[in-house]
């Protein structure tokens, strides 16, 4: 029986680890384009200013480390077609360029997401780069060596741009982000957006909302500027953060269906809809847990989940009755930017609306250690609730434990909690670890005046 | 209508305060024991340091801050005896010596705990002190100021007795933990125990355990050594940890049913078997929301949140329709030891053994950052769960971030979450804030790992 993956990050690697644990009979093969697997790309951001300090550190684990489980790891191979009807696949050795075929019982799909660019010239030139492989960190560090810029411009607010700009900025660079909708952090609502912004200002990030890059500006193939709304801003370095897309034309062009994410269909077993081939990892859709609805969530800690699964699941065979689930996700998410935790979990506001539900939501701005205790960290909490049923159905953090705060209410959101058990959740108190009452029972306790409110209107009413 | 409040700290001023905001027209006066009210008593340990500063920083607030919105707060006053047929109270102004009557439409006993003493003589020698509340700590700084002691004994190693331990070296004194059972922090596993226990060992903190003080040696009335098996330790300080019990005599006396735990018995509504009469805090029961059997929980969170259903229900009357239920606790505890953060939350693995549940663990001792982010912390994780069900019934954890890791287990077990769930549960990941599968999971892979084996070991017999 042999299994074959192609794609070795988070979900490809796992997926190969959890088989091989299952059936030590098993041929494995991992394929990967890129030189290195096992990459923690989310730490990249932090090899530009150090705090990283070594590429290396970013590579948790070498083909040789599988190798020694048994596992055949081949890097600087595409997988250039695959034959689903045959169960073959073709092969470039990126390399040699030698091609060859290969053949599988059980294929698992992770082929990741690659960097969006925006629809202007220019993304080719020296000193313009996007951020999610090793060689994107590798080249823009050569470029700061080479060139030693003054001034960087982000484009785009989301965490990758923000964590680029704070990394920047710590190295001693005049940094602005420019994004084109009227906030940054705009997967967060109103509130959490405008708590980073001042947090950017303070720091001394310029911050531009409402303006689409038109041009990037460039003299000896090098960019100089860009230039947006009829302003021009000098750009010796531009990274360029605009969200990823799923890897999917090599799956979509065997006939694995695409769903309306872009991303590639599965069911709760993490099946494609070609026999004995599943996906996982970034270039998967999974069912949010609020809505039920198709979600694309390419995040590492998922795809590591996902990849247990699906590994299960191809080493057992497709029979239903051994197979796992993966439930879903919630779209829990944390950065920092400089001293500021952001997190959010489930719906925003706006989603929560535009899915339909009627929103209530309470927010709160609490000390996060007990009033007498040393330390002065703030936390701003927004519960989302459903107004049908009470029920938790998204968070937003902002604080130096947005951590903490927002796994407590991911877990709440998992388990179907509504208001009345999030007043009285019996959470850790001690001192020195917080305010007596947690910042999400405080919030918790607002949203039940909230709800409180509404049935004494339909009393009123009555 | 009107409303008297036996007990003036978290539980009693939480219900005053939300009878207020529930009905401005209610009569409400509370009667407390001590001179000051809403004290901090988890502070009290800090203040031994200096780490907490100011006796005044533990008084969240002050008679005078419920006087304005209506609240009448008697401090020094002792409530003698409840009538209950009557609705009569007897009161003792403590500074005065003068008594009175008073009488109420709905009471509120919130009689809060008072440390055990043990069974020896020399509790009220110079020297000798239990520490629940100001006027204790206010007596050991005395001490402290007067005779500049060197060498501490603090009897029993619970979480107050370590807090103490910590707290009294911090300024420099000799401190040794005596503790008779077989080890400290006993209210935790082996594991978390002996991770406590090397820890106060690097900090040089000298623990004696399965040791029983028998006799207190005393000069002049003043303590200079406790003595046990034959030894005797020098102390020219002793404070004395080892547990509380609720104060229920007054209820007791009243009439009001006792549960088989010592504490005021309650139903959902927290009302007790008295016709409007309600207690809340800790002198009260709950129910443990694992075992479903009567618990006694003494904790300020708790008793914070019990205040709340309390005032509530006392403010709506007794109606059921309009009653809130306080579903009851987990027992979540977290406290901190030098740098060590020690929680749990559900049962320990002796409690659900005890509690005749079929026990099945899994621990792991996890990094708590990105493993090439800078910071080394180390969480030690361990959850426990029902083998029939594959519910999460307990977790134990130790390290910086206990607060963390146990508040998700807590929010987990409320929401009945199983292995399943908590391996696939969507958490937040960001390198700053922890490693890519939060030790939680990683955890929980390991459980998922045991249901397996056992599933693989059923399927062997079959």
């Amino acid at each position: 029986m042999r299994l074959v993956v192609i794609g070795g990050v988070a979900a490809g690697t796992k997926a190969a680890s959890r088989a091989r644990r299952l059936d030590p009979d098993l041929e494995i093969t991992i394929y990967q384009e890129e030189p290195e697997i096992s990459i923690s790309e989310c730490g990249l951001p932090y090899l530009l200013s150090g705090v990283v300090k070594d590429r290396e550190n970013l590579i948790a684990r070498t083909p040789e480390d599988f190798t020694g489980r048994d596992i055949e790891v081949l890097v600087r191979h595409r997988v250039e077609k695959i034959f689903a009807e045959d169960k073959k696949l073709t092969i470039e050795n990126l390399i040699t360029g030698e091609r060859f075929e290969d053949s599988y019982d059980r294929l698992i799909i992770s082929t990741g997401a690659k960097a969006n660019l925006p629809p202007i010239d220019g993304a080719d030139l020296d000193g313009v780069f996007t951020l999610r492989f090793l060689r994107d960190s590798d080249a823009i560090q050569g470029h700061i060596k080479k060139y030693s810029p003054r001034k960087a411009v982000v484009i785009g607010g989301g965490y990758i741009g923000l964590e680029v700009a704070e990394n920047l900025k710590e190295i001693g660079m005049e940094v602005a982000i420019v994004e084109v909708d009227d906030r940054v952090a705009n997967a967060y609502g109103p509130e959490v957006a405008a708590k980073v912004a001042e947090h950017l200002k303070e720091k001394g990030v310029e911050v531009q909302t409402c303006e689409r890059v038109e041009e990037m500006v460039s003299q000896d193939s090098r960019v100089r500027a860009i230039r947006f709304d009829g302003e021009e801003l000098e750009a010796e370095l531009v990274v360029i953060g605009i969200g990823i897309k799923p890897c999917v034309d090599l799956a979509e062009d065997a006939g694995v269906k695409i769903g309306a994410t872009g991303a590639i269909q599965v069911d709760k077993y993490l099946r494609t809809n070609l026999p004995d081939v599943w996906a996982a990892g970034d270039c998967a859709e999974s069912t949010n847990l609020v809505t039920g609805a198709a979600s694309w969530v390419p995040l590492g800690d998922t795809a590591n989940q996902m990849g247990r699964v699906a590994g299960t699941n191809a080493a057992r065979g497709s029979s239903d009755d051994e197979a796992l689930e993966f439930p879903g996700v919630l779209g829990t998410g944390v950065f920092k930017v400089f001293d500021l935790g952001v997190a959010r979990t489930g719906l925003s506001a706006e989603d929560a609306d535009n899915a339909g539900f009627e929103v209530v939501t309470a927010s709160v701005d609490a000390v996060d250690t007990a009033g007498y205790y040393p330390g002065d960290g703030k936390t701003f909490v927004k519960l989302i609730a459903d107004g049908a049923t009470g029920r938790l159905i998204g968070a937003e953090v902002a604080g130096g434990k947005a951590d903490k705060y927002v796994d407590i209410c991911a877990t709440a959101i998992w388990g179907g909690l509504s208001y009345p058990d999030l007043v009285n959740l019996d959470l850790a108190y001690a001192p020195p670890f917080g305010p007596v009452l947690s910042p999400i029972i405080q919030a918790a306790s607002i949203l039940a005046n909230e709800f409180e409110k509404r049935t004494e209107g339909v009393r009123a009413t009555e």
